[in-house]
């Protein structure tokens, strides 16, 4: 239990022969794990955002695999092909994260490799990209801290942080380090239509003793006017080779307002979020939710007039980023050149 | 039942001994209308917001007087008194919409010149308010609509619309106007904490056969980027003698994208909404409401880390809007002197 509460909150916890998912739907009134077994689970587990955050659906669908494949190598002499459609269809959860086709990527590799029963070998993958990226995130928050020396205040979006990771968290992760070095105020959007930052981050922030204080997202503006913010931090979903940065619906306002304002923008994500195959943001697929999230029931009703357009990320052009934190490295002023400095350095 | 098909929902009715209050609260689920017989009822019904937007305000506290003045001056030989007593417990309702001050001083001036039973001369006067108020939204409605001319997509936030006045609406007045004349693109920012554009505005568009669209506050920069919009209206709380502008939380961040994205900005309010005795938007006390309109009850807990900050109006610069439409004429590109031109036609 020491090293429990040493931990950050856990969204995902292997036990075994299953994956065990904290319920992020029912945060912060109820704390429900649920218990996977297979990959049809996993893939239901992340469309449903029951566990939601780019890292943490890279590190789910990874453990899908090890379930996918501990059930199909038993089951049949198949098991390959009935392991390959099981990876199709946990890429199809969801769209924008470039983390899950990487773990998928990573997870696919190593399978070919296996000549002999892969289970072992896939379980240790799994739990090495898992392991990476609490790493991953304890790096970037040292490097993220050094940025934001000074700073009085900052705000984050959505939540990046131990509850979208595989701990500690990313935006969260550089929050937490900057925290424990010099206090500082942190401010959230609550993150419409799901409420991240109402429900996850502010909740997720005080159960490590870092008091928050959320704010509606259209306030944000006008906090950024009143002076209280130096820094803007935020995750990412996928970042283009040359910078831009697709991230939770309203962190473009964000970044166009903390230009306008003299506000610094930091994404901090893994370079596992990094989409080099291509070019810029223009080309990265932004999933549409169902209209319901934001619509009240009574408008469902055949006929109605009223709609609702849903775009769950938008793209910040990198120009408005001041710096892209990974555990490789920190990009300042991030541009197609700069990015392939890193690129070179992994 | 003709003529009341005729006219868009009504958020106040005079019954002839009460005052009908639709509870906005409760919409779009349900329809309810509270009766209130005294003045302490119609103050609670201005704080508690079951009647919201700054001209309903002014209408609501002008029927409150009268409410105040039948009851009093039927009791006590000590009425004036109490009047005013009433008068100042309903200035204290709200702290930002210039109406409901500037509605209680015609109401005072009124009663100042009545000597004998006042009841009829006051209910006349608050009658004749609203009427004007109504009278009012039209006119701006046709003046508005001209400067939309050819616009194929514009974007409202909060609800300034037949429920937040007389009736028609101010910026909804506007919206309404166009429409009549070409068929336009409406969307609504869903207006956190209290969902007004969700509730109110997409409600009373769908109520008028007006097709509407329903964002996320954070995802009005996407819209605008994706070209949209051509302008943005909304209302008016309280406008500076140099046209900056009050108004619900993030209009002033959708002024800012609006400027960076070549979108326009419009601001429909009744000259009752203009403030002559300050000279610019700092002068505005902006109320804070109850973290509690943000925050999960979870957090209320003692000793909880998480706070809340919500400030629930915001101030915009003239320089951020294009025009200020008005019932007794437009203001383009306000400012001090432009500004002085519609005080001096008055």
């Amino acid at each position: 239990m020491t090293m429990q509460n040493r931990l950050t909150v856990q969204a995902l916890q292997w036990t075994g022969d299953a994956l065990k998912v904290l319920d992020q739907r029912q945060l912060p009134e109820k704390i429900v794990y649920d218990e996977y077994k297979d990959a049809e689970g996993v893939t239901e587990a992340i469309a449903s955002m029951r566990v939601r955050g780019a890292p943490a659906i890279g590190i789910a669908a990874a453990y899908g695999v090890v379930l996918s494949v501990r059930k199909q190598y038993a089951q049949s002499n198949q098991w390959r092909k009935k392991v390959a459609a099981d990876i199709d269809m946990l890429a199809k959860s969801r769209p924008t994260a470039v983390n899950l086709f990487w773990a998928l990527d990573r997870m696919k590799a190593e399978l070919a490799n296996q000549l002999e029963n892969p289970l072992a070998a896939m379980l240790a993958c799994a739990e090495k990209i898992h392991a990476d990226d609490l790493a991953a995130n304890h790096k970037m928050g040292e490097l993220g801290a050094d940025i934001l020396a000074g700073a009085k205040g900052v705000m984050t979006h959505c939540n990046a942080g131990a509850l979208a990771t595989g701990g500690y968290g990313t935006a969260l992760g550089v929050i937490r380090s900057a925290y424990q070095r010099q206090r500082i105020n942190v401010f959230a959007g609550e993150t419409r239509p799901w409420l991240q930052g109402a429900r996850l981050t502010v909740w997720e922030l005080s159960q490590d003793g870092i008091p928050a204080t959320l704010i509606a997202d259209s306030a944000a503006a006008w906090l950024m006017k009143s002076g209280a913010i130096d820094w803007i931090v935020v995750g990412a979903d996928r970042i283009a080779a040359n910078g831009d940065a697709a991230n939770k619906i309203g962190t473009y306002s964000l970044a166009v307002l903390a230009r306008q304002h003299g506000v610094k923008l930091m994404v901090a994500a893994p370079t596992s979020t990094i989409d080099w195959t291509i070019e810029n943001g223009d080309k990265i697929e932004i999933e549409q939710r169902n209209p319901n999230e934001l619509l009240p029931a009574c408008y469902s009703e055949k006929g109605s007039l009223v709609s609702a357009w849903n775009p769950v990320f938008d793209v910040t052009p990198a120009e408005l980023i001041s710096a892209i934190v990974t555990e490789r490295g920190v990009v300042l002023n991030p541009s197609e050149h700069s990015m392939r400095g890193l690129k070179n350095a992994i």
